[in-house]
C-alpha cells in the first residue's frame, strides 16, 4: 500500500481540509495517509471523523510554518516542523511522498534539502494541470519554482514534463512547445531563442512542435507547454484571477433579471458541468519534479476535495515510477 | 476635426471591417478618417454602404504588407504600403494618429522610424486595456514592443501607463503595480526587483503599490499593470485563450440537456451582457505609447466594431494631449 505524509498544519483551511481530505483519500483511492502536525490539534480533529478503520495516522511534528514566513528561515529553523518531519518520513522511507498546502518557498526548499535531485537534474520545476478546449490537460512547467532560468533549465523542465504528461494522462506521444511570443524560432527572449535551438537540435525522443503561445496552453493542440518559472507562475495567477472574474460578472449577469434568474435556475446542472471542469480541486496540486523522491504542492486555499485529489497525484506518481522514467530519458539525452 | 489614418489593407478581415469601422467612427464620433490602401479595391467597399456625406477619404497606397511578412524588410522594401501611407500622413500633420489592425511587427517599426520617439523614452510599449471584477478597466504594459526589458524600461513604462490611464478614464490617482510572482519587495526575478527598488526610490508622483500579482490584473485593485513585453503578450494570450476555453465549454455544457437548453435561452440576453463585457473588440486596440504621434494597433481579427473604438481611441489620445502630459511627467521623473 502506497503510504503518502500529509503536511496537516499548512494551508488557509488546516488542518480540517487535510485531515478531511486524507480519509477521502484512504476511502476511495486505498492510499495510506500519515497526518504529520501537532498531535493533539490532530486527534481532535480526527475525533470529528468516523475513520473505521482507514489507514489515517498521526505523525507528531511540534511547530508550524506560516504561510508568509521566510523559506530559508523556515528550513533551517524549524526543524520540528510538519514539514521537515513529512520530509524526513520520505527521506527515510516511511513515506512514498508528501502533499503541503502550506508555504510554497518553503516546502520546495525543505523537500528538496531532504530529498535531493534526482540525477541530470539542475532544478526542480512545478507542473501546472489546466483544461483544455479539447477535453485533455495540459501541463505547464516551470509556475514558481524558479525565475531566470537558463536554456539547460528549460531543456529539462521540457524532458521531465514529457515522462510526467505520458505517464500520468497515458497519452502516448505527447507534444511539447516552448512558450514564445509568436511561432516562429527567431520570436521571443534571448533565453527561448536559445532554447528552441538546443531543443530542435537535440534528437529527443519525444515531439517538440517549436514555439507556442500564451493561447497554446487552452487549446489542447499541444500537451506540455514548458517556460521560465516567473513566467508560468504569472500565466497561472492570470488565469485563476480571470476565471474568478468571469464567474463572478457572469453571476451578475444572470441574477440581474427574472427571466435570467430563471433561467440559471434551469441549467444550473450545466453550470456545475462546467465549473467542475475549470474547478483547480480536480486537478491535484502540482508536483515538484526533479526532486529524488514525491512531492505535490496544493494551493494554499485548498479545500478537502483537493488534498484528496493531490494525495491520489502523488500515489499515482510514486507506483508509476516517474522519477526512475526521468531519470532515464535525462540519461539518453545527455548521451545523445 | 480629428483625422486618423486607417490602415485600410491590414487586418484579416480587410478592407471589410477597416472601411465599415471608418464609416461608423465618422458618424458615431464625429471622426474624419482617411482609409489607406489600394485605391480601386477601397472605392469598391465603400460603394456597398451609404456614405452620405461622412468625412471619410480614401488615401492611395499601392502596396500590402502580408501578416506573416518580416517586419524589417517590409519597412525597407514596401514603401508605398498603407502603413508607409497612413504613418506618413501622420508625419505630415495630415493625419493626428494611425489605426491598424495588421502585421503589429511591421506597424511599430514603420510608425517608429516615421515618427520617432518622444524625448526621454527609450523604447515604446503596447498598452492593453482589460475588464475587471470591479468594473474598472486595467491597464498592461507593455504587451509585445519589446522583450528582453532593462528596469530603466520599465520605470518608463509605468510613467506612461499611468498618464495614459489617468487621462483616459478620468481616474484622478491611478493605482500602479509592478508585475511580479508575490507581493514582497524581494520576490521575482533580477529586473523585476531592481525596477521595484527604482520605483519605489524615486518620488514619482503617482501611487507605486509596489509588486503584484497575475491575479491583480483582474481584480481592479490597480489601475496599471508594468511588465516586460514577453510576459505582458504571454499573459494576453493566456487570457485570449482561456476566455476561448471557457466559452466553449460552456456553450457544450449549456447545450448538454433540455433545461439547460431551455435556461440558456431564457438567460440570453444576460449572456449577451456578460459578453459584451469580456469583448476585446469594445477596449479600442492597443496605443503604442511613446511614440512622437498616436497609434493604435488592433487584434488581426478585428471587426467594424472593433476598429471602430480603436479609431475613438486614436482621436481621444490625441485631442487629450496624452504625449505632452508623458513627455512633460518623464522630464520631472527625470530632474528628480
Amino acid at each position: 500500500m502506497t503510504t503518502i505524509a500529509v503536511d496537516a498544519m499548512g494551508g488557509d483551511h488546516a488542518p480540517q481540509s487535510e485531515v478531511e481530505g486524507a480519509l477521502l483519500a484512504a476511502r476511495e483511492h486505498g492510499v495510506r495517509v500519515l497526518l504529520v502536525g501537532q498531535e493533539d490539534v490532530l486527534r481532535a480533529e480526527l475525533a470529528r471523523h468516523k475513520t473505521d478503520g482507514l489507514p489515517v495516522e498521526v505523525l507528531a511534528a511540534s511547530q508550524v510554518i506560516a504561510m508568509g514566513e521566510n523559506p530559508i528561515r523556515a528550513l533551517r529553523k524549524k526543524r520540528d516542523s510538519s514539514l521537515h518531519v513529512a520530509a524526513r518520513a520520505a527521506q527515510e522511507g516511511r513515506a512514498d511522498g508528501v502533499v503541503t498546502a502550506g508555504n510554497t518557498g518553503a516546502a520546495m526548499a525543505i523537500v528538496k534539502t531532504a530529498l535531493g535531485m534526482l540525477p541530470g537534474v539542475d532544478r526542480p520545476a512545478l507542473a501546472s494541470v489546466f483544461p483544455t478546449k479539447r477535453g485533455t490537460p495540459s501541463v505547464l512547467l516551470d509556475v514558481g519554482a524558479n525565475v531566470d532560468c537558463k536554456p539547460q533549465h528549460l531543456q529539462q523542465f521540457a524532458i521531465m514534463g514529457e515522462v510526467y504528461y505520458r505517464v500520468m494522462f497515458g497519452e502516448p506521444r505527447p507534444r511539447v512547445g516552448l512558450l514564445s511570443i509568436g511561432e516562429e524560432a527567431s520570436k521571443g527572449n534571448e533565453v527561448v531563442r536559445e532554447t528552441h535551438r538546443r531543443l530542435k537540435e537535440s534528437s529527443l525522443s519525444f515531439d517538440f512542435v517549436g514555439n507556442v503561445e500564451g493561447r497554446d496552453v487552452y487549446t489542447g493542440e499541444v500537451h506540455v507547454v514548458v517556460c521560465d518559472g516567473f513566467i508560468g507562475n504569472v500565466a497561472l495567477k492570470i488565469s485563476e484571477g480571470l476565471v474568478d472574474a468571469l464567474v463572478s460578472m457572469l453571476k451578475e449577469a444572470l441574477g440581474s433579471t427574472l427571466s435570467a434568474k430563471v433561467g440559471s435556475l434551469l441549467s444550473r446542472q450545466a453550470y456545475e458541468n462546467f465549473k467542475k471542469r475549470v474547478d483547480y480541486t480536480e486537478s491535484g496540486g502540482v508536483p515538484l519534479l526533479g526532486i529524488k523522491g514525491v512531492c505535490v504542492i496544493c494551493h494554499g486555499r485548498s479545500n478537502a476535495n483537493a488534498i484528496k485529489n493531490a494525495i491520489r497525484v502523488a500515489a499515482d506518481f510514486s507506483s508509476r515510477g516517474i522519477n526512475e522514467k526521468i531519470e532515464r530519458d535525462l540519461a539518453l539525452a545527455a548521451a545523445k
